[in-house]
Parts: structure tokens; C-alpha cells; sequence
């Protein structure tokens, strides 16, 4: 039987998705879309997960530094170590803020200080690092472990998707291996169909001879935010989504790429506007919400949409 | 009913083949690999289609600059477009055997003036501009399309692959979205499953504000050859394959990289030896060749383990 969308409360939004889905799928219609062409594009935080009060992936990424900046004094007379390792809130909540206001100065500062410290291991050894973050660390509000923060009626729209016929990508802002460690378990999507950031990497062969691929400290460009999306969606995928969902100004290229396909398409915008059962912000998100209309996306309201909001 | 692999002699190289895939298919058997790590990574030149008496590639590459420079002369007194306008038949000789034997910089200055003269197309034109060169456009020794010069066994055994389990992806030192234009057609290979090496792209809208990917003049780097083979396939799948075919020395780091895998692997390298039906060479093989006894490859010859070349 496949999935339903039960955690969708009845609206527009879901009679949209629902028309939608079905015009697509149907047998001799006239927008029916072939298998091969129903990509469907999901940003990551938050439309598939929590991202408040930051990116799961920079708490990890913090821990890191914090790690590297007790063992070694010599790294904290430089940013980001030094304002880690003093817990400087000031400057790591300007870093935060700046980057909602179109500024990724600081959260680069960051980024760039992960990919120093983790720079040399291999691609298993991140993986199995950061699968352990995601099951043991609990997020200090929610009190669960963060790879169980996920979206339920989200997760849920993936699985009716797939269940549907379609390929249903990952397309993070975020770092792709940090969302391969838990993709399969999470939301029932491969490795391979994870689209993300990362940094470069380098061939290397370890102690014993075997070959690995090992991190560097460089950023790969370009991130896979706002107008590098659809490029990293070109690259990994080749074919344009014919259905998207973000809910933040960095999906706003992606949003647009789909809905420029010359088939039927479907562009969903969440708006976290569920202060008691989630968070209520629009911080980051001003310029999105503004265009859906203009756009014709979709904006999926939390608080009305939802019956419940984790998985 | 399962593709077989008909096309093939029996001998030592298909006795490994099938046991290989018995033994990582048998259920309940000691050395079963789940489908989702069935991976197969195959290279393209040399070792799904013909790459003799150049890349075919190349040929497309060709015309482009020729193209070019017969419409702006400004362009004829610098390379690659001097030599092409001009037939030097010397200097494009010397590009090709410097590539051979380990010198890429006459090949990169052709690869450059492509990427030059194709710089802000789109890739859904680019790619219909490679299909119709590889429907049309023969090949003068065979005197057929290009697109009819695959290698029959070697489609073959990526259909006995994929019908056994396994994800087969193509890991192309050229490029990934000249492939991308046939795979599916040629190989029934997914685009998304092709891997290579790339120009760089920009995100535009076009003069009916349609959101459009755009190719770059700039190489992205690594290219998907030598060291870069394992990178790309880390980047693009996110798991070390148990089974890599390829056919020169570009294809050593992969080859090398499937056989490090903790779980059975099997490596096959594709010899040049066949005179008679295609080619015979070494030249830009001759580290692999002699690695493969070694390193436990499995050299197949064209000649003694084929009973027909062409698909």
C-alpha cells in the first residue's frame, strides 16, 4: 500500500500536492511525466529537519573546533578557534545573525575552521563521526537526539513521492556527507541522492596501502546555496526537478528551476510559523516568502498544514 | 529472464565474472553484499565504446573550434584554433601521443578552446548539439555512428550487473555530460549514474526569465581520471565500489580503489589486442597491464575473451 499523506492536514496545500502527484502519474493523461522525469528536490534544514537555534551540522562542527582548540594552544589566537574556545557568544551569535542578513562572513569563518581541523581523515572516518553525533547528542530544547528532529509530514511527502515513481533528491545548503551518515535510516534516501555541500578531497593510500579519499580544507565551489543549487542539481542529477521544496531564501533559485520546466511543476515553500510546537521565524526566508506568491509556490504553514510536526 | 553474458568466450575471465557475482549474490551466503553496496563503477573510452583513433570526444571537440574558427578568424593565430584551422596535423599528433605517455597539455589546450567556444550555452542545448553529432556523425574506418560503437559484451555484462543488483555508474575521464546525452539509449545507464569530468557552470535566466544552467569556460577540477577517479566517485556515490572496469592507466587509482574495498571485489582491465576486429595497442596502458598480475585485475582480451566486439 503506499504511503498516504496522513500527517497533512486537508487544505489547498495538500489538495495541491495531491492534484498534482495524480495529473503526473496518470496512465494516457496529458501531463502524465515519465518515471525517468520525476525528479523531485528537497532542501534539508528546516524543510526536512530542525534548523533552530542553529544548523545541526554547525553544532557538530563547533564541537569539533572546541575539540581541536583544548588540544592544541596554538590555534586560539586566531578565529573561529579563539571565540570557541572563550565561548565569545557575541561573535558566534553575530556569525548566525549576519548570515539570516545575506552576510556568510563569519558561518564561513567557521566552516573553513571544520574543514582545517577535520582535513586529512578519511571519508569513512567523518561518516562514522558524525553518525555518532546525530544518534548520542540531544538537542538542548527538544530533548532528542537530532536524527530523530526530522519533519514527519515531510518525510512522509518524500515516501508518497517515491511511492509515486519519483526520484526524490536531497539538495542541502549543507555539507552532503554530514546528511549521508543518516539518509537511509532518516528518510529512506540513498547516499547517491544526496546533493550538498562539501569540501575537495584528495587520493591518498593509507598505512596498510589501501586507497582512500581524504578530506582537505578547501571548500568546494560553489556551495550548494541559492544560485548554486540548480548547478548542483545539473551536475549530480542532469535533469530539472519538476517539483521542489525549501523554505528559505537559499532555495529560491532551486524553487525557480523547477517551476521554469516546460512539464507540469510543483515548488513548496514551509514557513515556520509554529511557535508553540516548533519555532515561529522568517528570519532568512523574507525575500522567499515575498516572491511564492509572484511564484506561484506553494508556502506550507506549519502550524496549519501539519497535524504534527516531528516524525 | 536475466541478461547472460552470451557474448563472452568461456574461459578464466567469465568463469571470474560469474562467480564473483554468485558468490556477492547468494543469499544466506558468507560473502552476500546487500544490494544498496552492489556497486559497479565502469570507465567509458576504451572500455564501453571505442576511444581509437582518437577519443570520440574529440572528434565532437573538433568541430566545434573548427567551427569557431572558421567564423572569427580573430581566433586563428593562437592554439588549438591555428592548428585546427589550419589541418597542422603534426601539432594535433603530438597533443594525442603527449596524452599516451603521460603529457595532458596539448589535449587540455583543445579541451580549453571547447569549453571557449561552447562558453554560456545552455547544457540542454549542448546536449542536443552532442546527440546529433553522435547519431550522425560516423566513424571512418567502422562507417558507422558513433553511438553504434559500444562493446557488446561489455553492454552485456552492465545488464547481467544491474539484473543481479548492482548500481553500475559510468566514470568517464571525459566528459560526463557528453555521455549523459546517449547512456541511457547506449548502455541503459541513468544520466544521473554518469560520472566525468565537467566544464564549471553559472546559474542565468534567459531572455524569457527561464532559469537556465550555463556551461563555463572553466575545467572543474579534479577531472575525473587517475587520482581524480576515486574522488569523483566518492563525491557522486558516496561508497567504494566492489567491481571497477577499465582499460588504461587513468583507470589504475579506481581499480585500485575497488580492489581496497573490506568486502569482495573484482577488477577488470580490457586489452587492446584485437587487430583483426578493432584495434591493437598499449600505448597509454602499459602501467596497468603490468600492474594487473599483481594487483589480482583480470585482464580481459578483446580477442580471446570476446566472441564479438561491437554491440
Amino acid at each position: 500500500m503506499p504511503a498516504q499523506l496522513g500527517s497533512w492536514n486537508d487544505g489547498p496545500v495538500k489538495n495541491a500536492i495531491i492534484d498534482f502527484v495524480t495529473r503526473v502519474t496518470t496512465p494516457n493523461g496529458p501531463d502524465l511525466v515519465p518515471p525517468a522525469e520525476r525528479i523531485a528536490t528537497f532542501d534539508n534544514d528546516g524543510t526536512l529537519w530542525l534548523e533552530k537555534p542553529m544548523y545541526i551540522q554547525l553544532e557538530h562542527g563547533l564541537r569539533a573546533i572546541a575539540k581541536a582548540a583544548a588540544e592544541k594552544p596554538g590555534l586560539r589566537d586566531r578565529q573561529p578557534f579563539k571565540a570557541v574556545y572563550e565561548k565569545d557568544m557575541a561573535w558566534l551569535g553575530k556569525a548566525a545573525a549576519d548570515y539570516a542578513k545575506g552576510d556568510p562572513s563569519g558561518i564561513f569563518t567557521l566552516v573553513t575552521g571544520v574543514a582545517e581541523v577535520l582535513e586529512g581523515i578519511t571519508v569513512e572516518a567523518f561518516e562514522a563521526d558524525v553518525l555518532d553525533f546525530l544518534c548520542n547528542v540531544q538537542d538542548a530544547h527538544f530533548k532528542k537526539p537530532y536524527r530523530l528532529l526530522t519533519y514527519g509530514p515531510m518525510v512522509e511527502l518524500v515516501h508518497y513521492l517515491q511511492d509515486n515513481g519519483f526520484q526524490v533528491y536531497i539538495t542541502s545548503g549543507g555539507g552532503r556527507d554530514f546528511m549521508r551518515a543518516i539518509c537511509e535510516e532518516v528518510y529512506e534516501i540513498p547516499r547517491s541522492m544526496v546533493i550538498g555541500s562539501s569540501v575537495t578531497f584528495k587520493y591518498g593510500e593509507d598505512a596498510q596501502g589501501v586507497p582512500q579519499v581524504l578530506r582537505s580544507r578547501e571548500i568546494e565551489q560553489p556551495i550548494d546555496d541559492g544560485p548554486g543549487k540548480p548547478v548542483h542539481i545539473h551536475r549530480t542529477i542532469g535533469r530539472r526537478p519538476i517539483l521542489a521544496a525549501g523554505n528559505s531564501d537559499g532555495d529560491i533559485h532551486m524553487l525557480k528551476y523547477a517551476r521554469g520546466h516546460r512539464r507540469p511543476s510543483l515548488a513548496l515553500l514551509v514557513h515556520h510559523d509554529d511557535a508553540e510546537r516548533e519555532y515561529c521565524y522568517d528570519s532568512g526566508s523574507e525575500k522567499a516568502l515575498q516572491l511564492a506568491p509572484q511564484e506561484g509556490w506553494m508556502v506550507v504553514s506549519m502550524q496549519q498544514d501539519w497535524k504534527k510536526v516531528f516524525a
